[in-house]
Formats: C-alpha cells, sequence, structure tokens
C-alpha cells in the first residue's frame, strides 16, 4: 500500500468531526470497557470508554483518560463524590448496548435502565457492576493529572474487587479475555472480535531470531 | 461461566510474576506500538508498548505510560534529550520482531538491528520510524506527569507527522487499521488478530434501541 504524508497543516484544515474520528483511529485497537459511577444520591451512570490503560500491577493501578466537557463528564463527578468506580469489559454479546451510553439522556436519567444493562452490586464499595460483562473491576480513586495541553484528565484508580471466571485464569496468571468475548474497538465506533494468533514467549536478548 | 470475586488480600498472595501478568491481562484488548526514538548521539532505540492512549484530537495528543526503572528506559530518556518519538502499529507481518524490543540488549545495540527491523526517517525530526510498520505517527514531546503511587510516568506527544496508506482512510476521517494488520495485544504476551463485527452510528437518546 502507498503511504501518504500527512502534517500539522493538513490536520488544521480537517473538519471537526473528520479529524475526531481520524486521530482516535490512529492509536492502535482499544480495550471497550463500561464505566460505571454512581453520584452521593444514589443515582447510577455507566459510560464507555476506550482508553483505559494499565498503569501498574503491584499495587494494581488503571488510568483513564477523562473529557470533562463532554458527555461521560458524569462519571468524573461521581468518581470526585464517591471515590469508586467500576471496570467492565464490552463483549460481544451487548456491545451494542454498550455504545448507546455515549448518548446523551437526560438529567437524572440512568444509562442502566435506558441501554437495557443491569446493575450489580459488590460488598466493598457502592458503584455499580454491569451484569452483562464477564471481567469487572472494582477500583478506588487515587490520583488525577490535569493535562495541561486540551484539558483532559488522566483519573488513576486502585483495584480492590475483581469478578472473573476461574475458568480464564491461566496457571501463569494470564487471563484469557479472549475467550470471555472481550472486543477490541478502533476509531470511535468500530467493534472487533479478536482471534489468537500466539502467545510468545518472554524475550532473551541471546535467543535466536524465533523467525529465522 | 462462575466467576469468583478477588480482593487485595488475594492480589498480594500471588507471586510477582503471576501477578504482572494476572493484571496486564484486565484493561482489555491493548494496542500493539513500537515505540522509536534516537539519543542525541544518534543511537536508536525501539521498545513494544502496549499503553498508547488517546488523549485529544484536536490538537492530536497521544499518551504513553512509561515505567522508568524497567527494560524500556531508554525511551524515556530519549524522548528527554531529543524531543521526538514515533508510535508504529505492530502489523501480523513483523509482531514477533516487534516482541523480541522487549528484550535487554547490550548498551548501545539498536534493537532495530538485533530484532530485524528497518529504521525509515521523515523530514520533520530525529526519530526513526520502522519501515515495516503500516501506520506511523511522529510526535513531539509536551508533557510529563508523574504518578505518585508507583513512579511511573504518563508521557504526552503531539502528533505532528503521520504515514499512512490513503486507500485505508474513509471518506468520513475513519481509519481502517484491521485492513492495515494492526494486532490488538492481551496481557504481556499474546497477539490477536481483529475481525470487525460492525461500526456504530452516532448514538442519541431518542433512538429506539437498535437491538430491538
Amino acid at each position: 500500500m502507498i503511504s501518504t504524508v500527512l502534517h500539522k497543516a493538513d490536520f488544521d484544515s480537517m473538519e471537526t468531526r473528520y479529524r475526531t474520528r481520524f486521530f482516535n483511529s490512529l492509536t492502535g485497537m482499544k480495550s471497550a470497557n463500561l464505566i460505571g459511577t454512581r453520584d452521593e444520591s444514589g443515582h447510577t451512570n455507566l459510560a464507555i470508554f476506550s482508553s483505559a490503560v494499565h498503569v501498574g500491577a503491584n499495587p494494581p493501578l488503571i488510568g483513564l483518560i477523562v473529557r470533562p466537557q463532554t458527555v461521560p463528564r458524569h462519571t468524573f463527578q461521581n468518581i470526585l463524590e464517591t471515590g469508586w468506580f467500576t471496570v467492565n469489559h464490552v463483549t460481544r454479546t451487548f456491545y451494542r448496548e454498550a455504545h448507546r451510553t455515549s448518548a446523551r439522556y437526560a438529567e437524572g436519567e440512568s444509562e442502566f435502565a435506558r441501554c437495557g444493562l443491569t446493575e450489580q452490586y459488590g460488598e466493598l464499595h457502592p458503584a455499580p457492576y454491569v451484569k452483562e460483562s464477564v471481567v469487572k473491576l472494582g477500583l478506588r480513586h487515587l490520583e488525577d493529572h490535569y493535562i495541561k495541553t486540551n484539558g483532559t484528565i488522566l483519573v488513576i484508580g486502585q483495584v480492590l474487587e475483581i469478578m472473573v471466571p476461574e475458568a480464564l485464569i491461566g496457571p501463569d496468571g494470564y487471563v484469557d479475555i479472549e475467550a470471555a468475548g472481550s472486543l477490541a474497538v478502533s476509531g470511535l465506533d468500530s467493534y472487533h472480535l479478536t482471534e489468537r494468533l500466539e502467545r510468545l514467549p518472554y524475550a532473551k536478548a541471546d535467543e535466536e531470531d524465533p523467525g529465522a
């Protein structure tokens, strides 16, 4: 395929929504997660995010990029109010419902009810899980980092509760999220199944090229 | 599948590498990117990352989580020295070579040579692209955010150069990275092809359930 080379002048001339779709495609395949929160009064909120990022394993930390001025703004407000949120993998069985959480519903309406998804609670914290999800994490809010260039926020949480089928956890700790049905997303709206090529061994400098 | 519920006491008792594999699996499917840099003397470095995250489209910003104390430490040093880095999608044709960049090579050895990948340069900046990659981004370093809880760093760069096949860019701006062969990764070492289910329309609150 013949490549084209684009620079700032090309980006600057893009129509706003075109540019948003374009740049959202360029980081590669992304996770598809529903973030569950509730406010102090108990109103629940659910929002789809493709920006969950692994920050560390000990303690287990996950980051989210939050745009305070756009649709999922309740997510960040609720995290500040109650200090907890959930991360729920989106799977093949409910990705259309999950995508619909990105619509702008009326104040006080929960995306759970509007999108046909079911609240589920653990014993540790008040944030709602998504019953339909297979891999679910409960996180306590720890840190925020304000990104000066565009006003987004990196929200960091510590994983303190996990709901996962034991059958998916391998003897070495790897969790088979493909078998869980967890999808990848590209751009703003494209949902993808995955098909494992292989797991590769830990790389060592003195090995011969395995492809040779 | 019957789920098990795990809490902090369960995580704390995990063996270190088991815990690392376990928590790296839990954020969902991740991007697979090679980050290309060089130091002031011109030595190149290439490191595989699954933590690239979309931070914004205008200006176009991408974040990376960097662990200063582990293998890809040169990446961050080089970004600080020269102010530039590249993000190159890992595809089916060279994922084994890409994975081998995670080995600890001797000081002064470039992962390009050791892993059988080819340096490519644009006219804008000194950071090396990966010739074998299909979607390649050149970024100028903008901001760092130190995560207090575990000492990792969120590095933010602004996309200023893009090499991408024009045939992959749709009329609405979406880039078909599946057609580019861009892989998803789960955990530390599992590489996945993707298979598009569908692109969904922009969600609106007044729509009927499309699945109904």
